[in-house]
């Protein structure tokens, strides 16, 4: 059955007019271009479900839209050793009702769950609910292990315990995952002879890109949405995303754009004002009295990094409930408040668009640990390490110069763990990316990624008759 | 410089009359078809240096000739996980008299090491050393990990002491330690443009065409020799191995491969006459008296196997001193011996060209510990699962029949655990293994293996202009 244009428009489309790369930063940019003032290095990707939970109600309205069985797939802990460990159950969702089956070699649609709670992602990726019908597409949506339900060890707080629990937090291990589970459920149906398409956006289309990198046998093709996986060592200048994200704030105003270049310093020099911390807490309406000036200015970066991410031509309720082209919308409030309006105050408005769409909003809550000990967090200190640095000229945010020794020292502090920095390149390639890809032919598709300067335009209306050549190849 | 026709001989050449696979048995097929006589499953490759040591002198002979540096490198004992292990160290050997260097784009030949002590495998692969002069390359041959000097834990008694330090006795992680260990080299030769190619055999060509498939990044292409890794599961019939290595006897005698045929029932029943082990030990000419038939099967059955391993049409010295067409040596003994001579005498005068060519051994030692505990018994019992079975009418071995379960029960009792059978196919494919291989274009040469009916002719003179193509595309 057809989806309507206003269903589409809640789902995680890939707008043809979205330039920028569905990656999130989870530690702040540190203020202006002070080096005592840097905290922690930027970090990249990931992270995106713990933002905020999509309101019960609309996760129940999709959920009747986006039908699923839940089932769990027993899966070893360590796919590449026989250490004797314990097994852990891992979540997937499955659709089914579209499915020619396995004599018509009806396709398997594999969505590669990546860092957060699989049912979120699978409400909020309209592209492959609505394709199925067209193609006779099974879907499945295997949870990526130490998120949501897929938890080892029986529950998160002993997954998440130390190093030693978490050691085996791995993409290598996810995708062995996958490859067990897709073999397994295909064998069940007697559907050896489907084929499987692969889909996964950010790092799950990064995740999506190795698997039919690594597991060719397994998938015959992928859909990589937004997948950085340029993003390591020194492939791309460590500026790029911080680069993206300001050029979309400064292709909608100029005025925006060095609006929010010159509010660092204004925050550190009323922060640094007697009762300036307190200040700062009323024009920002938040509910208790901020600690730091550092502190708001996560806050702030947050926002503008996830609204290039989201900034899709129509209402959307992805990670916030916003409006259509949100960041025009912000820059908008920025630019037009009364002539008097300061700088902080015009900041304040227009991160209300993205914080306070609804208007439901008394006062703000900032997160209590933006550092959090979570999954990405050690997959950011362990293998997916992704230098970022933020220019003193073409990025909106706070100067940052990428540091690897102090990025390992808060890893350490953090984790207790080492990071690989160059672990990725070696495992999955990078440097001579064109080469490697030109072995699969065309069949993996970086829609919206860092690979190709593709800005949408033709790549999204491709997609569908590129998957259709894809399933009907042989 | 070139070598010689008489260097060449000494080499591990793949023969263009040779249609055997280098592959081993480790295990016994029991005795006839009498199901309450088998003991073990019989197993697959590997072992081939625990056998017979090479005679010092030719290996000093050999080192001259093949000169080479030995060096080591710092490897993770686990690639996969973030576990806090201890690291070990690779040795590998390296010669780097014809590389032409990284400007002019020398290529790197790398030996994929297998399952035994790498210096042994670097002397008898002279095809490497034979070619390197003509590609202007340098060779490197890394040891595979948990053999020869490349120990974990500092030392082969702690590393084999149980199924916890050997769990990381795996192909991915020594695929892994390939991958770690070239690219730090190329790296630090600032050679990242230099093409590598792979070279393996037996196990190590299973090796080097899996590190192809999924290392394309790394390696332009692979010359997997004798490599069967579409010996999994069901992929090709479990008898393959054993009718090859039959018709290789019956090729050039039906009454040998008869005689020999026959042998397996006629021992039984002197072993099962009084004082029938003791009239055994005395045709066999064995040092002490024999505990079993069965001993004496594995004795046999490894010959037998060993020698269709190393049926050259010249003499060589890689197993064992051998003559040219060693197999057409044993019929003859066979077939030839007077009117009188019984079954068992025949059979011993056949085997005695292999145990005994040189004429030095005054006794026999049977193996003291044909089962031992050593790696590629691991790995047999946890990734390598590859079914054996012997036919009742195309091979000439004691009839067995594969059976997973009693497979599964020799691998609890030697090792505490539990094999993975399907995990192989999993990781690198092997059922529609030709349409994975299609997209690779023609990089993994098969030269000699189970792969293609290939039985040949024209493989071995085409190899190193395939090569010429490899190290050349772009």
């Amino acid at each position: 059955m057809p989806k309507t244009r206003q269903q589409n428009q809640n789902s995680l489309y890939l707008s043809p007019v979205i330039t920028i790369v569905i990656i999130s930063i989870l530690s702040p940019l540190s203020l202006a271009a002070q080096p005592s003032k840097f905290r922690r290095a930027p970090r990249f990707v990931g992270k995106l479900p713990h933002l905020t939970e999509p309101p019960q109600r609309q996760q129940r309205q999709q959920q009747q839209q986006y039908r699923y069985e839940t089932r769990y797939f027993e899966q070893r802990l360590d796919h590449f050793s026989f250490a004797d460990l314990p097994t852990f159950s891992q979540r997937y969702l499955i659709n089914t009702d579209h499915w020619v089956g396995p004599n018509r070699l009806g396709p398997i649609f594999l969505y590669c769950g990546n860092e957060g709670d699989i049912e979120w992602f699978a409400v909020n990726s309209g592209f492959v609910w609505d394709i199925a019908p067209r193609f006779g597409a099974m879907l499945v949506f295997p949870e990526h292990r130490y998120y949501g339900e897929s938890m080892p060890y029986g529950s998160t707080e002993v997954a998440y315990q130390n190093a030693t629990t978490l050691s085996y937090l791995t993409a290598e291990q996810a995708l062995a995952d996958f490859a067990v589970f897709i073999t397994n459920l295909k064998q069940n149906l007697s559907a050896e002879a489907s084929p499987v398409v692969l889909f996964g956006g950010s790092y799950g289309g990064m995740l999506a890109a190795w698997m039919r990198l690594k597991y060719p046998h397994i998938a015959i093709g992928a859909l990589a949405s937004s997948a950085p996986i340029l993003q390591f060592e020194d492939i791309v200048p460590p500026e790029t995303f911080y680069n993206i994200v300001s050029s979309d704030f400064k292709r909608e105003s100029a005025s925006c754009f060095n609006t929010i270049k010159e509010s660092w310093g204004e925050l550190v020099s009323v922060g640094q004002k007697e009762n300036g911390l307190l200040e700062l807490t009323k024009t920002f309406h938040l509910c208790r009295e901020l600690n730091s000036t550092e502190d708001l200015a996560d806050w702030l970066e947050s926002a503008y990094s996830y609204l290039a991410m989201v900034d899709y031509p129509y209402p959307s309720d992805f990670m916030m409930p916003l409006p259509g082209y949100p960041i025009r919308e912000v820059c908008k409030k920025i630019d037009n408040a009364p002539d008097a309006t300061s700088i902080l105050e015009r900041i304040f408005e227009g991160v209300s668009v993205y914080y306070n769409y609804t208007g439901n909003v008394d006062c703000f809550q900032l997160d209590d640990d933006p550092h959090g000990l979570d999954g990405w967090n050690w997959q950011a200190c362990t293998e997916m390490v992704m230098p970022m640095s933020s220019s003193r000229d073409k990025s909106m945010f706070p100067a940052y110069d990428y540091n690897y020794s102090s990025f390992k020292e808060e890893c350490w502090n953090d984790f207790n763990v080492i990071p690989r920095p160059r672990w990725i390149t070696t495992e999955f390639g990078g440097h001579d990316i064109k080469s490697v890809l030109k072995l699969f032919g065309s069949n993996i598709i970086f829609s919206n990624g860092l690979l190709d300067p593709w800005s949408g335009g033709s790549v999204l209306q491709n997609l569908s008759e590129t998957i259709v050549a894809l399933v009907t190849e042989e």
